[in-house]
């Protein structure tokens, strides 16, 4: 048999440790698919005494990151520290440097540093895999590049994030505001105690600048990313949106376009019978549109431990069998990105108006004025001289256009709050 | 530049058609994900004139298949004539032996022949590469042998033949039975002048017997499935299913057990919050259970040229890129299958019974005798003295007891028709 492959984990969380538990607990399997042994030999990590699930004893334990991208006996680092900047990009770049390939989970390093350390990997030679900083368990960046390889791919679009997933499943089959439900998801750790990473899109648009630059084949281009989060999503919303056939999901898409790649991360209406909008809970998906295969689905555990393990170790054994490569293009190409105020869509917008006479002509004036063309309006209640709900759905608009109208909308003295626009999508 | 992977396509029908369309079409961007060009320089077809929407005259025209097999020129064969035996096995048992990759659609030959072929291709020391057999667009068997190779898979189940999955979505739309909407679906193409292979769950079999090879790691198994279709559905059973917060899908699954693998294929009540349960139409699904990623699925068109294409250019891609492999075990180990009449599960039954007294106390009599127990009955409408439906779903029980049961319930004499059973599954 070929010699093992000698791997160290770098970070044993929660998922470091599992990682740990699956080459220990799977060892055979994994072997008859890699084709030769996956050795587990070093760990980077300062705290020995944590009751991990697994015996790691007998492992060299490295507490600095220059010993271990500079031991001669390690062929893989995996990377699962974390932060964007800081040990874990350090140890990425000593550790490729010195010629050895690196697994990573680090979704925000790939973001921020991706294409540096693709041109550093494809300098040296050696791999630079990263199938679970992407919807966790899922094999989507695999489906990408390999899987459905022979496609054009004409639009992307996922539920990357189980903590806003979880929230929307949530506020919908209980009525309640977005605020509570938060509450409730900390307490149950389903939400961290500093939410905004999650809930403002951030975790989001770190994994959809990944997801597009494999599926288009640029380079990470996080900065043109739009992001928006979930915390203006509210029961009254969702309420809404069921109503006219619709769920609210915070969905990442990107597609080319004329102008570039247009990528965009927000809360979206999506019709009921859209395969994405049966994904509840902590669940990810991911849809790929390609010219031949159409529209795939693949849908699975987005985060956790487990699921973690299994898309990080399935890159160890592309690494053994010799299939792995750099799974990002390492040029040093300007990314060309459409803006978001060309975008064009439909949209969805909700008002808190005055309820009496001449409101409706008010709004439907400052959508004119701005070449807003409106799909539908539902006026709910009657409550004479106190502010009522409004809600509209436009045709296709131009986002600028609808900016402007919003803008106008909101100086009007009989809109109460500041108007709620939610992008509607055509699955 | 590395030299040309050169291809040859057998069988110019639909499929093969597309796999031509789309090596022209995207040409550039399957070169860059091959690492090559990938050539198409050769056809197996008798029928020179007929349109296929892509310039095929500047190609090698064999006319029988020893030709092509030993045509030096070819790298790889693409087998899309179709049939378990005949002149598709006959090449493909060719083009092996003279040292070539064959690609193929083809799951009735791989369900009959596959383990032989595996061993060849073995022999012979080239790929035997077939993601288009299964679940056509959906990279199911990539993602089994890779994206998820580091898991022990505890289940795996789907939707694999569109053509049922239409009927039964039709008739749960439309409330209209099997018989007129299998004649829609033959007028609108969906289903073929003769249906058995596709609506008595056979083509369904040949696809699990294959991916339970592949998900399991042991020879295709194709005489141990237990092969049901759909025909003895009724509209009145889908209405039920509903009542009871089920859908009725055909699937194909399989387990490993203590006494082996259990395949089977049948239709099925699944809870209408499983994932599964929103496929529609069309559609396939692949569901994967691993001991660490827990669920994953995979929705995509399982049929038609291009999606088919797509899968069969994925297989190119791999070989021109280096990795791929055959994707069965080329033992010559015995299957070990666990026997049908052991499988355990949850069954719904309808019955015609007389409306008249002592009836539910007769079923339940014969229930009980053989130690079936009754998770709930419904009882629909009342016509003293006429036949009325009767539901019942039963706790878990093992198939034999539930046949016997099912033998001693049809003898009443107040039963009317033959009783209908579907199994319950959790999902």
């Amino acid at each position: 048999m070929t010699k093992p492959l000698n791997i160290a984990i770098a970070g044993l969380g929660t998922v470091g440790s599992g990682v740990a538990r699956l080459l220990t607990g799977n060892a055979a399997i994994i072997a008859a698919r890699g084709g030769r042994r996956l050795a587990l030999r070093a760990v980077l990590e300062r705290d020995r005494k944590r009751e991990r699930g697994v015996d790691l004893s007998k492992l060299k334990w490295h507490d600095n990151l220059r010993g271990l991208a500079s031991d001669p006996t390690i062929d893989v680092v995996v990377e699962l520290i974390g932060g964007s900047d800081g040990v874990a990009l350090d140890l990425a770049r000593a550790a490729l440097s010195s010629g050895k390939h690196v697994v990573t989970a680090n979704k925000a390093m790939l973001a921020h540093h991706g294409n540096e350390l693709a041109r550093l990997a494809a300098k040296n030679n050696v791999s630079l895999a990263f199938e679970a900083a992407v919807a966790g368990g899922i094999p989507i960046l695999k489906a990408l590049r390999e899987g459905l390889a022979a496609n054009r791919i004409e639009r992307i679009y996922g539920i990357l994030n189980g903590t806003c997933n979880y929230i929307l499943t949530q506020m919908r089959d209980s009525g309640r505001d977005f605020g509570e439900v938060l509450k409730e998801a900390q307490k149950l750790g389903y939400a961290e105690a500093d939410p905004s990473f999650d809930i403002d899109g951030i975790d989001t648009a770190h994994k959809l600048a990944i997801l597009a630059a494999v599926a288009f084949g640029g380079p990470v281009d996080f900065k043109s990313v739009h992001v928006e989060g979930i915390r203006h999503v509210s029961a009254l919303d969702i309420e809404f949106a069921e109503e006219l056939g619709f769920r609210i999901k915070l969905l990442g898409l990107a597609r080319p376009t004329a102008q570039g790649i247009e990528s965009r991360v927000h809360a979206c209406l999506v019709p009921r019978n859209a395969p994405i909008a049966h994904v509840e809970g902590v669940f990810n998906a991911v849809v790929v549109e390609g010219d031949f295969v159409g529209r795939v689905m693949l849908e699975g555990r987005g985060a956790g431990a487990e699921p973690t393990a299994s898309a990080v170790v399935a890159d160890l054994i592309d690494i053994a069998h010799g299939r792995a490569s750099i799974g990002l293009t390492p040029s040093t190409a300007k990314p060309k990105a459409a803006p978001m105020a060309r975008h064009t869509g439909s949209y969805y917008v909700r008002l808190m108006v005055v309820d009496r006479p001449g409101v409706i002509a008010e709004i439907a004036g400052a959508l004119r004025d701005e070449k807003v063309s409106m799909e539908q309006m539902i006026q709910r209640g009657r409550k004479p001289g106190e502010a009522v709900p409004v809600v509209l759905t436009t045709h296709d608009t131009v986002e600028d256009s609808m900016r402007r109208a919003l803008g106008r909308i909101a100086r009007l003295k009989t809109v109460r709050e500041k108007p709620r626009m939610i992008r509607v999508e055509t699955l």
